[in-house]
C-alpha cells in the first residue's frame, strides 16, 4: 500500500458548467451535488483506503492553490503540484509520474479527475484494488471502462477485445464522442464501454510509454526531475511547461500504445461534464425536474435548476430547460442546446469581462 | 385654475407586476420604464400646468406614506390623504372629493391613477383642459376614453352614443374586460373606447352622485368632513373606513348614473397593468424583445425582461416569456399565462412569507 499513489487532476475550468463553474472557481471546487462536499473533497475521500494520505498528489493550476489548500488542508504543500499554465492531461500526468518516480521507483499510480462522481464506493474500491494488483507485476496501461446505460454522445467509448473472459481486457479501439446512431450501435453491440478517464499503471510502464510515444516530452521531464522536491521545482516546471505539448493522454499515448487494457466495472459513475449529465445522474421529482434552491414550479418539467437558497425562484411553463443562477449570473438555456454554453461563455468573456466568466 | 384640483390614487399594490411590484413597494413607487422617474412622480409632473401644486392630493395607504414623502417632497402633509385600509376607488374618491369641497365649494376635480403612463403630454394637457372647461358649468361625470389600437382583453370598454359630432359623448355602456372575440368586435365597430380610469367633474356633481347612488357612504363622509383639516381627521377616517363599501367607482356610480360622458382622446396611454401591457407599450428590439438590464439573448424572441443591472442574464431559446428578477425573487413565466401571477403570488404569500411577496 505504501507504494500506491493517487494523482488527482484538478486543473480544468469546467466551462460547460457555467455559470456555476467559473474561471476563478471551477467545478471541482464546488459542491455540485449539494451534499456539503466539493467534488475534489469527495474524490480524495474515495481513495482513503487505497493509499496513505501522503501519497495523494493533486495537480492543479497555480490560480487554484488557494482552493486546494482550503478544501484539502490534510495535504502537505509538496503534495500539491502547480501547473503554471493549462496544458491538458499528458503534461499533467507526466509531471506527477516523474515526480512520484523520484520518490518511489516501483510505485503504482492511479490517475483520476477531480470532478467526477462515483456512487458505488465499494465497487470502486474493489475495482481500484484489482487494477493496482494487475499493474504491480504487469507493465500495462489500464483504464477503467464503465458499462454504458444509455447511448450518451458526450462520452468517449472503448471497444474491448472479446476473446477473453477476464474482466480485464485488451483495448481494441477508442472512439471519442460518437453521434447518436453510432452511440446506439455501441450500446446495443455490448462490447463498448465508457472511458472514465481513470488510469492505473506502474510508474515504469507509463514512463516507458512517454519515452516511446512522446520522446521530447519524456526528455524534458527526465531533465526537470533533478529539481523535483527542491526549491527549484516551480521554476523548472515553469520553463518546461512552455515547451510542452498541449495534448491529452488519450491522444498522446492511450490510442497509440499496444499494452492498453480496460477493466470493466459498474460504479454509478458520471463525469458530470454538463448540466444535462448532472440532470441524468440526479434523482428527479414527480415532474422529472432536478431542483436545488428555493424553487416553485408550475407546468415545468424535465428541467435542471440550481439557484441560491436565499432567492425565491418561480418558474412557469418551462420544459427541458437549464436554469442556473450563481454569483451574479443567471442562465436560462434549453437542455438540448447546452453545447451553446461554451460559445456563450466566450462571448461573455469578450464583452462582459472576467467577473461574469 | 385655482379651483382646479387633482386627486392621484396611489393605494394599489400592483400585484400583477410582481415580483417587481411588491406589497411594501408597489408599482406606482417604482421606475417601471427605467427613465429615472417613478410612475407617481411622472403622474404629478403631468399635471403641473393644470392646477397649483398645493391643489394636488395624493390618496394612499398609511403604509406608503414614506414612499410618497420621499418621492414627492413638494407636497405638504395635508395633501397626502392616508387610507387606513384598502377600500377600492369609491371610498378613495369620496374621501378626496369631500375633503376638497370643504376647502373649495366650486372645485373642478381630476381623478387619476398614480401608475399609468401617458406618452403624449400635449394631447393630455389639452384633453384635461377641455374636460375641466366642460365640467365647470355642467354637472356631468366625465371620463377619458382612449381610442383603442388593439383588441386588448385586459381593459374596460366604453360605448359612446353615436348621434353627436362632439368629442364629448354620452356614455351608453361600460363593459369590463371582454373576451377576445368581443374585444375584436368592439375594435372593429369603431364606437368603443378604452376606459382609462381618469375622471373629471365638479365637486357638486360627484357628491350629488354619491348621495344618489351610495347614500350611506355619502352620509358617512358628510359627517366625517367636520374633522377634515383638523387633528381628528385620521381618527375619523379610520372609523369611517371600517364601515365603507369595498367597491370601485365604476360599479358604484359610473355604470349607474345617467349624466356620464366620455371625452375621446389619443394620449399614448397605458394602464401598465401587467407585464404584457408593459411589453405592448414599450419599443422592441430587432427580436421583438423588451429588455432592461444586463442581458444577452440567443434564439430569444417576444420576451419582456427586467433584471438588476449588476447581474448578467443570459437567455437562450425563450419565446414569449416574462423574465423578471427583483429584490431576491426571480420569475420566469409565459407571457400568455401572466394571469397566473396573481395566483402564484398568493401561494408565495402563504408558503414563503412576506419578504418575497
Amino acid at each position: 500500500m505504501k507504494n500506491n499513489y493517487v494523482v488527482i487532476m484538478a486543473g480544468g475550468i469546467g466551462t460547460r458548467f457555467w455559470p456555476f463553474s467559473r474561471t476563478n472557481h471551477p467545478k471541482q471546487f464546488l459542491d455540485i451535488l449539494g451534499n456539503g462536499k466539493t467534488l475534489i473533497q469527495m474524490t480524495v475521500e474515495r481513495f482513503q483506503h487505497i493509499c496513505p494520505i501522503e501519497n495523494i498528489f493533486v495537480v492543479t493550476n497555480t490560480d487554484y492553490l488557494f482552493h486546494v489548500k482550503t478544501q484539502l488542508p490534510q495535504l502537505a504543500d509538496s503534495q500539491i503540484l502547480l501547473e503554471p499554465m493549462m496544458r491538458n492531461t499528458a503534461a499533467c500526468i507526466a509531471y506527477a509520474c516523474y515526480k512520484i518516480r523520484k520518490r518511489t521507483e516501483n510505485a503504482n499510480i492511479v490517475i483520476a479527475p477531480a470532478d467526477h462522481v462515483i456512487l458505488k464506493q465499494d465497487a470502486f474500491s474493489e475495482a481500484i484494488s484489482k487494477a493496482i494488483w494487475s499493474v504491480t507485476n504487469n507493465d500495462i496501461l489500464l483504464t477503467l471502462g464503465i458499462t454504458p446505460t444509455r447511448p450518451d454522445t458526450g462520452y468517449g467509448y472503448i471497444q474491448a477485445e472479446a476473446e477473453t473472459d477476464s474482466s480485464i481486457q485488451k483495448v481494441k479501439t477508442f472512439t471519442e464522442k460518437p453521434n447518436l446512431p453510432l452511440a446506439i450501435e455501441f450500446l446495443e453491440s455490448g462490447d463498448y464501454l465508457w472511458n472514465a478517464g481513470i488510469f492505473v499503471w506502474n510508474v515504469k510502464a507509463i514512463i516507458q510509454a512517454f519515452e516511446k510515444y512522446m520522446p521530447d516530452m519524456a526528455e524534458l521531464f527526465a531533465e526537470a526531475q533533478l529539481n523535483f522536491f527542491t526549491p527549484n521545482e516551480s521554476q523548472a516546471i515553469k520553463t518546461l511547461y512552455q515547451q510542452c505539448h498541449n495534448i491529452s493522454i488519450d491522444y498522446a499515448i492511450m490510442e497509440k500504445a499496444d499494452n492498453v487494457f480496460v477493466l470493466q466495472c459498474d460504479l454509478g459513475w458520471s463525469d458530470l461534464g454538463t448540466w444535462k449529465s448532472l440532470y441524468e445522474f440526479s434523482p428527479k421529482n414527480k415532474d422529472n425536474n432536478v431542483l436545488k434552491g428555493n424553487i416553485m414550479t408550475y407546468e415545468t418539467t424535465n428541467c435542471v435548476v440550481r439557484t441560491p437558497n436565499d432567492r425565491l425562484v418561480v418558474l412557469q411553463g418551462l420544459d427541458n430547460y437549464i436554469v442556473v443562477e450563481h454569483n451574479n449570473v443567471l442562465l436560462v438555456c434549453q437542455k438540448d442546446e447546452e453545447q451553446r454554453i461554451k460559445q456563450i461563455l466566450e462571448e461573455v468573456n469578450k464583452s462582459k469581462g472576467r467577473q461574469f466568466s
